[in-house]
Order: C-alpha cells, then sequence, then structure tokens
C-alpha cells in the first residue's frame, strides 16, 4: 500500500519552529510536500493574491521536496494542488500556529484559513496551533497531540468537506487531560488602537487588544483549552445563519 | 429623532463607483461615515494587518466625513469603531462590490468580510455586491436593491450577530423578479495558475479559474440570481460543523 502523500502549510512561515514541529509528525505518517509562505502571514484570513503575481521557490533545508511561496496559506493550498502536485493530496496539515486559535480567531486566521481551504477542495484538513506565541516556543505536547490526532484521521476519516481546529494548551503533555470535540466560543477582541506619530508628525496606528471571552458554556473551545483538554472543532465553510432565514423571510421584501 | 449613524466601506477601494453609489442611497438614511481601503483590496478576506502599522487619512471628494486607509476592509470597520466613531455606528454598509459574492465567495471577499466584522461587534451589517466586475458598471438596479433592504433592516432590525450578504444580477430594476431570502450555494472555484516567465526566465503565477456550481438546489444564492432575483442569505461567524461533532467524538481520541 502506498503511503499517504501529505501536504504541509501554516502561516507563520515555513522556517518557524512550528511548521518544523508538524513535518516531523507528518513524516511518520506519509510522504510529505511542504508549501508554505516565505514570511510571516498570520491573520491573513482567507486572503487570496490577485492584484500581483506569486512566485514559488523550491526550499532546502529539510530533506523533502519543499516549496516557500510569495502568498498567503491559501495561495500555498492553491498551488499546491494546482500547480505542484496537479492533484489532490490525501492529507492537508497546517500549522503548527504559534499563538491559539480559538473562538472567532478561527477567521482571522492563516493557519485554519488553509485548513478551510483544504475542505472546501474535500481534502482531510487540519490546522493545529499552540496557546504560545514565542518563536521558541515548546511544541513537544502539540507533536503528541497531532500524532494521536493525525492516526485517527488516517484510519476513521474526516467528514466531507469539513476540516479539524485543533488548539494545544501550553501545559506538558503529562498535564494535558485528554481531547475534547467542541463548538467554536463566542468570543470576540476587544480592540484598541496604538496611535503613534512618525518622524514628520503623521500618526499610524497598530492594531492591539484583547480577546475576551463572552461565552460562559462550558462546550467550547476556550472551556476545554481553560480545562487542560486539547480542543477539536469541526469546521466547515458554510456561513448561513440557518436559523434567521426565516426572520428576513417575514421581512416581506 | 437623530438620524442613524451608518458607516460605508468596501472593498475596492475608496474611489469606486460601487461604494460612490451606496453612498448616495446611505445618505438618504442617515449621517454617513465613510472609511475605506485607499487601494483596491478584493479577495483580501478576513485579512487584519498586524505586522505593520496602519495609515488613515482624511478624503476629501464628497461632502461628508470620509477616511482612505492603508489597510484591509475588516482593518477599517475595527479603526472606525475605535479610533474615530469611538463607539458603534447604528449600521454597517459594506459595497457596493464590483462583482458577485456568492456562495463560498463571502470566504474570499473584503466586502463580506467586513460585514462579518460588523456581525461580531454586533452591529447591523449588510454586505451589497452586483454580478458585474467592471469599473464602470451600471449600478442602478443594485442601488434600487439596496435602498429597499436598508429601509426595511431599519425598520425590523437585523437579527443578533447576523449580517447580510447580498447580491444583485447584473440587469435592470424592471427585469429584477424580486428578493429570494436564501442559503450559501455549495459551489467552488476550478483554479488554475497561468504560468508566465519573467525577464530573467524565472517563473511567476497569476491565479486564474472558473466558478463551478455543483449544487443544483433552487434554495441557494446562486439559483436566485440566476433566475433574476436579489438574493439574501443570513450570514454568520460560527463556522462550526455541529452535525460533524458526535462524529468525531466517536473516534474515541
Amino acid at each position: 500500500m502506498s503511503r499517504p502523500k501529505i501536504l504541509v502549510t501554516n502561516d507563520d512561515g515555513i522556517t518557524s519552529k512550528g511548521i518544523t514541529s508538524l513535518i516531523e509528525v507528518a513524516k511518520l505518517f506519509g510522504d510529505v510536500l511542504v508549501v508554505a509562505p516565505d514570511k510571516p502571514q498570520s491573520a491573513t484570513g482567507h486572503s487570496i493574491t490577485i492584484h500581483h503575481p506569486l512566485r514559488l521557490n523550491e526550499f532546502h533545508g529539510n530533506d523533502l521536496p519543499a516549496y516557500s511561496c510569495s502568498g498567503t496559506p491559501v495561495d500555498c493550498v492553491k498551488l499546491a494542488i494546482y500547480e505542484i502536485l496537479n492533484g489532490k493530496p490525501d492529507l492537508l496539515l497546517s500549522g503548527i500556529n504559534h499563538g491559539e486559535n480559538t473562538s472567532t480567531n478561527v477567521l482571522y486566521s492563516g493557519t485554519m484559513s488553509a485548513a478551510v481551504e483544504g475542505a472546501m477542495e474535500n481534502i482531510p484538513s487540519i490546522g493545529f496551533s499552540l496557546a504560545n506565541f514565542s518563536a521558541d516556543a515548546d511544541f513537544t505536547a502539540a507533536k503528541w497531540a497531532a500524532k494521536k490526532i493525525i492516526e485517527k484521521a488516517l484510519n476513521k476519516s474526516i467528514p466531507e468537506n469539513t476540516c479539524l481546529n485543533v488548539n494545544v494548551p501550553d501545559i506538558s503533555v503529562s498535564e494535558i487531560k485528554g481531547f475534547k470535540i467542541v463548538r467554536q466560543a463566542h468570543a470576540f477582541w476587544a480592540d484598541r488602537f496604538d496611535k503613534r506619530m512618525d518622524q514628520f508628525g503623521k500618526p499610524y496606528y497598530w492594531l492591539t487588544g484583547e480577546f475576551s471571552n463572552v461565552d460562559q458554556h462550558e462546550d467550547t473551545d476556550l472551556a476545554a483549552m481553560k480545562d487542560g483538554y486539547v480542543s477539536i472543532v469541526p469546521t466547515h465553510f458554510d456561513m448561513t445563519a440557518y436559523s434567521k432565514i426565516d426572520e428576513i423571510k417575514n421581512w416581506m421584501l
């Protein structure tokens, strides 16, 4: 039996510790192709590059086929399928992200958008994130969790047009209580802008803020993470608010 | 009674014909603030700018407060709320997009991502798109539809944490059959890349492709548009695939 073809991407860039960690795990399960951004592309969401062309360069540094791409994580997925593989991989893995992608972060996250793009292509896809933003974070527990989940995903298969949003708390393997299959928490960023003056006295703005959890239920990714579990949210790309269709129909437009 | 405060943004840029058309309609209903990208930001999805700072410049050219922003449509919404208004508008309008945003395009669209960001902030938000990509498209029918929908939205109120994805077919007002409240069609881009060589013989890639409708049901935005209706999809930001939670639980991780 041939080994599965595994596409690995991320949004922190091809040289990050997170993707290096994910490649290590992916190699245990199949033949790995890496197509990842040539620079950090965090928070690029489902952005694609259409106003200027993309570049793709062979990347040397690990003993497997790898390309760095000038575009976003979603660009990487599209280039991998339509230009490099000329077909779909058996599994798409994105991450391991430096920083968690729980709750509404799924919309901003380049890492998760790559996995959602995989789901659109009906490729079994998983996005992994670790709740630690530092470049030198310890990915031991995240690798352990990724190994367990990939094993199951290959045996049980991920449902059609669905991807998994996996978040790992920043604790040791022995402290992790297990895995929880949960929903996206209803929580938001309380944004603010840091306004500064440039050398000409003109203002510029840095986005900042804190994540505020307004959702106190136990069946969410944020609650699972807080309790020391790896959270797994089955994620799709249908954004229709079905329960609101009748209400709008009553507007009698 | 004071007039509603209306924030207008888009992804085609502050000088586009689409936003100018939307501003015309918005002014009928309230006091308008425009915060929109200083250049085209199509297909930037829910991208936000975090790796470099943002610029905001007063924009003169219409007789109302307007700012052009160096960032994405979602950046524009955040800056409007947290830096310019220091509070939420009563209504957020995004568009009118040059080109339709039906089906899975909602994920790639900067226009719709601005509306989704509004929904996250619990601001009644509507994204408008016209099925015509040209810079000089005729927005007469789209303006007619926007007027009707904004009127209802202000009277009936949009459900909590929901925005509307409105698409208008590229036909005349007299040809439009009405409005249909529908779901996002299950359709995808059949992508391909146009590979070209630069002056040094190195390849570069332009994303191209066609939209292929795999969803033949009648209750979708694509079907409504095809039949000559304005499509309205109530849209939210919960991407959880609820129906798949039990299946993943059965993996017994």
